[in-house]
């Protein structure tokens, strides 16, 4: 047993990515955010589906051709396969924990 | 975008399953118990593996022949397939909120 609020490196200078669970089907990963933001240029453009929830801080996700999502604590997102998205914004006071499911 | 501890059922007197996301692959689930706990007889024995997280609130889960888990807000436990376990109690004064990812 671990604690997914637990284990935060105290420098997330750069984003920090951790698989908690991998098979062929599905990867449980907890992302660690603190004022990052996708590049200016580009998209995320994903060959699975992704579902997120924020358990801590907050974080703007945009999508391509669709309005930008404002994620608080608790808040949960299902983006598509395909369905090209950034992340413009999260918290730069605050560490931003993810629970992403790519399935 | 929905919030993942928002529309909470006044009356649990039955434990309520919702499933957020569900394909061929990988099903993501929201529990809500509130002093609830498997039957004392039989065991859960699941052709998929479980990945279980406390959102809110706490839980004690049964592992056949091997040691029980007492999960807080936070905790995450995988469960294999084939892992017998069962619900061995729940906290009668809170609603915990549970997620659970079948894969």
């Amino acid at each position: 047993m671990k604690n997914i609020f637990e284990d935060i490196p105290d420098d997330v200078s750069a984003e920090v990515f951790e698989n908690l669970v991998e098979n062929q089907n599905v990867t449980i990963e907890r992302i660690i955010s603190e004022g990052h933001s996708s590049p200016d240029s580009g998209w995320y453009d994903q060959e699975k589906n992704e579902w997120v929830l924020v358990l801590q801080g907050e974080a703007i996700i945009s999508l391509y051709n669709e309005s930008s999502v404002h994620l608080k604590e608790g808040d949960y997102l299902n983006i598509k396969a395909h369905q090209k998205h950034k992340v413009a914004w999260t918290a730069p006071d605050i560490k931003t924990i993810w629970l992403a499911v790519h399935y």
